[in-house]
């Protein structure tokens, strides 16, 4: 049947969506209310054509600007410089203190992402307009994260004050199952208590 | 953001997608190419209004009678009755030798599935009406599909003759690590070489 194969192949171009998981999904639909698959298309719709991205941060939004980026309790001269909205809100949920800015992605040499694909540009003249003092590097701990946090260092560290989250144990941890490089870390950045 | 939650939401209610993974694929989906969305959108409107069930097996299919019960090389005085259309798929890989019917479900006492809910009173309409001489229970090997298929041999036995998949070792198993339920089965069911 072509119509369920084409909804197959949408689902399929989902990240981290497998053929398989694509054909369970797909017949999944016929098997729920008209209404809820309505519903479903109508909000894809609407996701895609009304959530833009802040025009000052770069997070996804429904307006102009977003709350963050309106919020005047902030902290108004650090940014918190994050790969993606997602990671925003997830430091959202620790702290509501920090405004941020968002790279749009990580640069990449695996998947051929250049520092010129990423919102640097916008980075670089709201550090100069807003008058920042301190740009914290919160960009995953992973190799493409990693490469993107130092190309920003040696790119901003002459115009301000760069930090990068600290590495260390998880909370709730057990140390016997972390990795030796997480340890080293922790180890090599011991604090006096 | 109440349309990205939307979204998140309508993701969630598919099967086997958790909140974590709903909201990575609504995130995704803000991502990914305008024409891509609508097409995914389409799709699922177009799954939902113009597959529907074929009239005499019940499974799913863009016309009034499937392909399946088209085909006129197919073996006529046997059925093979399955749970769902993926069921039926799964078998037409193994085999195109033979006619289904599905049942559209099992008979389940936690999710309160009773016989009356599924397709049984067409399955014994047309084992009188196409002269049926075999039924083959290809229900899965799970708790709601044994109950299944031993509430239809119970209703069918005078009728025609029932049998039901073989069960044992699935082909390519290492022995040591197939539960002692199969190596029971595997064992009692033995054949000779």
């Amino acid at each position: 049947m072509k119509i369920l194969e084409n909804l197959i192949e949408s689902f399929e171009k989902l990240p981290g969506i497998g053929p398989k998981t694509a054909e369970r999904l797909a017949y999944s639909v016929l098997d729920l209310d008209d209404e809820y698959v309505k519903e479903f298309a109508q909000n894809l719709i609407d996701a895609k054509t009304k959530i833009k991205r802040c025009k000052i941060c770069g997070m996804y939004c429904d307006s102009d600007i977003c709350d963050v980026c309106k919020d005047k309790d902030r902290i108004s001269d650090t940014l918190i410089v994050v790969s993606s909205t997602k990671d925003a809100i997830a430091i959202e949920k620790a702290t509501k203190k920090y405004k941020y800015f968002v790279l749009n992605g990580n640069i990449s040499l695996l998947k051929n992402i250049t520092p010129d694909k990423l919102n640097i540009p916008l980075l670089l003249t709201r550090i100069e307009t807003e008058n920042i003092k301190e740009i914290i590097l919160a960009t995953s701990s992973t190799l493409d994260g990693e490469t993107t946090a130092r190309y920003l260092s040696n790119i901003l560290e002459n115009k301000v004050k760069v930090t990068r989250l600290a590495y260390g144990l998880p909370m709730g941890s057990e140390l016997e199952y972390l990795d030796t490089l997480t340890l080293e870390k922790a180890i090599s950045g011991r604090n006096k208590i």
